[in-house]
């Protein structure tokens, strides 16, 4: 019987990830999934998708440009001319400190992350091994997996403050946040996927100067973030510095199925990320960096970021929390996170017993597909295994139609409903 | 400063794969090059590109379709649709006893063999390792460096066998060929890139039978080869069993920037390959597969690969041989692989001293791009460092226009002629 290696035992196991993407592939060849609150596929936006058959209807009637867009490989780090395209966007609006020599194109974030995380931390050339060291769990499901070797991820737990009405946040401990040389380098989503946390200007500033006291890069997954798609309802300034590397994607402007990842960093960084990336892919697909170049030119993806697809979230936001309100009411305890970036509701029930596996797994039965909690809270330390906390939440994508949204969340509801009470719970407990 | 992991000092290096792109990024962004000779990119057939031009003016005039090309996830082992089409594709036409659960989708057929590389070799549970074992060198060169471990692959020396006129071939040392506990699966090109060797069906159930009896399986690359887009111009079968794992693409069909990867494998390796991918890239794009999945259903990609395909890289051979043979004349002695598919002339320069690297470096001068041979060469064992022919090979591109080919052909004779010159060859040495 065919026998896989470490890396292929690690890699075909059952990843939450996985599941996940099989849950988004079933919910999308129509299996019955009659809310499909699972997943982080973006929302399709009309008025994007115009801008994308605008694109493409340009490219057909130029001559030469669709053969330039599918016949052509291009250089392992990306096309040059999108490459440049991308930095005097950063340089002309944000002042960044950047030409094309710091930008590195992958085939998605997720890519660029796998390729980051086992570049900046695993096994080293003296015999040590690294870490990459997450100062916020919850962290996204997507990394959980991604090392080379086991345990190369080690998360803080936050500080868990719960806000008035029913709302809560997560903030990082820095209490609790040494550097020491077994860290690779530091790594947070902003916003974070989950919770849709984001971190202040201050905190990130902190992050840094911690980061380049000890000697090691910042990474910030800037997927749903700024300065595109801009995802995100708070008043934050794009960061980036010489020490830290922010990880893009065109996925949230509606374009997930184009697999494109942008990775800005200090040049050793995005020539090794490069590198890599030409060993195991050759090179990348070139539809997102051939639609998306003329808006960066343009500054049209700022305009559009602003103008459609953050409102769009915001409403589409301020219906799941109305709902979820107007849902939920007192049948149960729960919290949700302060929904302040990002694509999902994160929602806590404090004196849910069942875990959210189950919970996921009962929603699943009735059609309901959501994200079970727990599988983002890897990398703590075994001393947290006994956190209840990290066994009450689920991750809900808002994107979905209203409809299904409520209807997910009525389902919810009753399911949790069901559980507590057969549980004996009662509100206020 | 900076330190990269063992994982970033090997995939960050100067890597064979890596200078290669290089040259072919800076060849498009419109260096000094006037004979692009190098890299891999097929050529853009007018034809195939009307196919493309036809299959995007479909989807954009069909409602929801391009909604389904950019802003979805796929499942991480592709889309149902197109997995059902490749499968009953290639149950209708060549009887292979496969489904859809056979058949991984990969962001590259760089990307499947990354993965299928390491998933089946590498270091080992029980502390051992294992490699993987090419019959017949020379082979690609940007398999070697994609393993996770030193020292993965290994490769045989082949018999190098003088034809008629300026021809010459290499055959697969059966005589040589062991295979033991310390090989995770067998591994060939069919064709073979850099060389144009095409396996002849016996040789394949030689190595198929081979590889069940030491229970490993089978891997052969289908890039270039059957059943599309077939650039093979000798009567062969696609072969397929159910110990064999075949890689095919749709980069040389006209669409190297599309970036998919096409997976045939027992069905344990599908579900590996699915799920590794999903860890390191979330998903695939699907702009290849929107395009190619009604082809497949209709077989016109058939169709397409033996009226247009084929013929051109048939016609494009015919022109190089009769060039080479034209121009380099007896100025010095040289043998060509007997070119049975793919897009490559692989020269033999017998009594070259100045080595393959240096020739290179002096075409480059010169502003033509050739590969040079040595890298292509990599797991031969280090009893062999001393064969000379091994620095005496160059591969070119023969896709491009006949004047580039022939100006590229012209430069090369030169050049060789006079380093031999000066090195004191004569011709008949």
């Amino acid at each position: 019987m065919l026998e896989f290696s470490l890396f292929g035992q690690r890699f075909s196991q059952q990843a939450g990830i996985l599941e996940l993407m099989d849950d988004l592939g079933q919910a999308s060849e129509g299996t019955d999934i009659v809310s499909m609150l699972g997943g982080g596929n973006p929302a399709s936006l009309p008025e994007m998708n115009l801008v994308w058959r605008r694109r493409l209807t340009e490219i057909l009637a130029q001559d030469g440009e669709l053969e330039a867009l599918v016949a052509q490989y291009d250089a392992p780090g990306g096309r040059l001319g999108f490459r440049r395209a991308m930095a005097d966007f950063l340089v002309r609006n944000f002042g960044w400190s950047v030409g094309p020599e710091n930008i590195a194109i992958t085939g998605g974030s997720q890519s660029a992350c796998f390729l980051l995380f086992n570049l900046l931390s695993g096994r080293f050339a003296g015999g040590e091994r690294k870490k990459i060291q997450f100062p916020l769990a919850p962290e996204y499901i997507g990394y959980a997996d991604q090392g080379l070797e086991p345990d190369q991820f080690v998360s803080h737990k936050p500080l868990v403050v719960e806000e008035d009405s029913s709302f809560f946040k997560y903030h990082v401990d820095f209490s609790d946040l040494t550097i020491g040389p077994e860290t690779g380098a530091l790594c947070a989503g902003r916003p974070t996927n989950p919770t849709g946390n984001v971190l202040t200007d201050d905190e990130v500033k902190h992050l840094s100067r911690l980061a380049r006291e000890a000697g090691v890069p910042l990474i910030l997954d800037n997927a749903y973030g700024a300065p595109f798609p801009s995802i995100i309802f708070e008043p934050v300034e794009p960061y980036w510095d010489d020490n830290t590397i922010v990880s893009m994607s065109l996925s949230k402007l509606g374009l997930p199925s184009v697999r494109t990842g942008i990775v800005v960093a200090p040049e050793p960084v995005a020539r090794a990320v490069a590198s890599a990336n030409s060993i195991l892919n050759l090179t990348n697909p070139g539809l997102g960096q051939a639609l998306v170049q003329p808006l960066l030119e343009s500054n049209a993806l700022l305009e559009l970021s602003a103008r459609v697809i953050r409102p769009f979230y915001e409403r589409r936001r301020a219906f799941a929390l109305e709902t979820a309100s107007r849902v939920f009411g007192r049948r149960f305890p729960y919290r949700i996170h302060r929904a302040q970036g990002s694509i999902f509701l994160w929602i806590w029930f404090p004196s849910l017993s069942i875990g959210s596996r189950e919970l996921y797994r009962r929603l699943k039965e009735r059609g309901v597909l959501v994200v079970p909690g727990d599988a983002f809270f890897f990398g703590l330390p075994p001393s947290e295994d006994g956190w209840k906390h990290r066994s009450q939440c689920v991750r809900v994508n808002y994107s979905r139609d209203e409809r299904e949204v409520e209807l997910g969340l009525r389902v919810l509801a009753d399911v949790v409903e069901q559980a507590e009470s057969s549980s004996g719970v009662s509100v206020g407990a």
